[in-house]
């Protein structure tokens, strides 16, 4: 729970200083009282070591999230579904609906679904079912229910990700759904899964998909959401790049597999959340033995600390489990890794950060 | 084990290539059979991504391990030595040195020791047990003993660290040494531990060290190393800078406590090792719950897939265990990461070794 410190200070919002966000929900020079580090340590002497070049540009403030201008709270509820899929996609998508709405009824205010969650995950059945996400209405009958149960849940919903199909080309598509039921952001994977271990598992989804050409970072009612998709999580560049882009929370929806799941798939959220001190919170489909390609399952919640809060088997289940922005805050204090970094040493570059400005 | 694949090529190891190596073992033009990635699958569209400049300056490629050069075997083993620690330097001192003489009786080629095995540790011992390692002989007799060591055991050694005074200042220092006893590098704790989580432990090494300058990366008969002390390990830049100078495996002397051990100790050493697909070994004191600073223990040997290979509880003790860098390659062909990075849109930068071109 958030203990209100002292030591206030203001920090202000500016949009201009956020970029490649497709939405701002906040006031852009909203002051709002937020606690900051109390620690009076001596610190390294960061002057020489500059921190703040080990990003570039250098990294942005934690934002204040919305939810607090309400409450001074910054809890809320999260919904991780864990869904069976099947090939009948209309089946899929009225079980989604379902699932999202027990959630809403259970208080989650964010629900996060599956990777590919309309369709079998195949190269095969890519191409059949894809649907036009930017076309809409019915050339997308997925994002419509995603669209529709926001704003009548009154949530916001990372719906995953389905099929997309953009002129000639197919890709793997997350959507954001504000709790008005507008799509505030489109994530297309970074990452393709191409990946070949003899004998386990081998899978080129750049057959059939493209990969998409921009990280993604979304300002919701319940906070700054980056979004990775699957494979995108084996890369912590895109992880460090949401930190310092001002994320609360990583989203990645993901399908890992009956070899990649028990070896990697709880390790590289943990690390991504404790590296980078922020919430990570992944969604897989349920495991089908009878499919060609079978889920690990174990959708998870992440916290700031590297810290499993909520995670599950592989079967069809819903978990909520509570998020509380002021740890974010507060294991920022505890282990101030942002002024101790070498940016004499190294840097990392958000490359379309920086060419935009 | 090694399979030596139909399908070899021959590369070129050039010294110029290697920036800020203290040792560089093998003849600088010598051709070697390395078995190669056999994988033709299709890529994602690698020449829009530029996956080679997600590294500034580029990746450079893994060199050959120099003991394939006599055997073709890319397998040794390495010892841990995981030594309770006291106030007695001298006790320390021949302590170290039996346990050094075990591992190699038990076959080990490379033999690692823990985080400040010579002094308790805490700001108030630091200057009392820190020794002169570039005066050497007298001034340094803990590193006296590890030169002795490993000429006449024939190994290397990653000596894990001591207080270093030099001239007006004190450092966390590793200092590794050849199989001939030489002084191949040594590495000061760049990163230090400042770190304060109220009622459970608050340290500030800075209150009495210095940070160190430069990463530290040595070529060894058993592989080019990069160091690592304690702390250094939270900053994912450091091993990723070295996963691209072409290291083997990453040593990482450290004395986590029993906070932040269970938190992130394991976690953080194969979230390094899975993320640049390389070996990852820790060595930490015994736990000595009687010293005012409590370690975790727990040194560990981890495998380019993030997997534990080998580890131990808290009391005193050498891990024997084997390490074949054929698995790295292995793993590089399963995942090929590095091939798939994207460097449109990301790019770590590495400082030292940019400016030195």
């Amino acid at each position: 729970m958030l203990t209100i410190s002292k030591n206030l200070t203001f920090i202000t919002l500016s949009r201009s200083s956020l970029l490649n966000l497709n939405h701002t929900p906040f006031n852009s020079t909203t002051k709002l009282p937020f606690p900051t580090k109390a620690f009076s340590f001596t610190p390294m002497a960061s002057s020489s070591y500059n921190p703040e070049q080990a990003r570039a540009p250098p990294a942005l403030p934690l934002p204040v999230p919305p939810l607090s201008k309400a409450s001074f709270l910054f809890t809320f509820k999260i919904g991780l579904c864990q869904l069976s899929v099947t090939n009948d996609k209309e089946r899929n998508i009225v079980h989604a609906r379902k699932a999202i709405e027990e959630a809403a009824e259970k208080g989650a205010k964010l629900v996060l679904l599956p990777e590919i969650w309309n369709s079998p995950y195949s190269n095969d059945c890519f191409p059949v079912y894809a649907e036009d996400i930017d076309a809409g209405g019915d050339a997308s009958p997925s994002t419509a229910m995603l669209s529709e149960a926001a704003r009548v849940l009154k949530i916001t919903i990372v719906g995953g990700s389905i099929p997309e199909r953009s002129g000639d080309k197919l890709y793997n598509a997350c959507c954001v759904f504000g709790a008005d039921g507008k799509l505030k952001a489109k994530h297309r994977k970074i990452h393709l899964f191409d990946i070949d271990i003899p004998g386990k598992i081998t899978f080129i989804e750049s057959k059939t998909l493209t990969a998409g050409q921009t990280p993604t970072i979304v300002d919701t009612d319940v906070g700054r959401i980056g979004i990775g998709i699957c494979y995108d999580l084996r890369f912590q560049e895109l992880a460090m790049i949401y930190a310092a882009r001002g994320a609360h929370l990583l989203c990645y929806p993901g399908a890992f597999n009956m070899t990649t799941g028990p070896l990697h798939w709880e390790l590289l959220q943990r690390a991504r959340a404790a590296d980078n001190q922020l919430y990570v919170a992944t969604c897989s489909p349920a495991r089908d033995t009878e499919s060609g390609y079978v889920a690990w399952g174990h959708s998870t919640l992440v916290g700031p600390f590297g810290e499993v809060l909520a995670t599950t088997e592989h079967e069809e289940t819903i978990i909520i489990a509570e998020i509380d922005y002021s740890t974010v805050e507060l294991r920022r204090t505890n282990l101030p890794l942002q002024k101790q970094r070498r940016g004499d040493l190294y840097q990392l570059v958000d490359v379309q950060r920086l060419n935009s400005k």
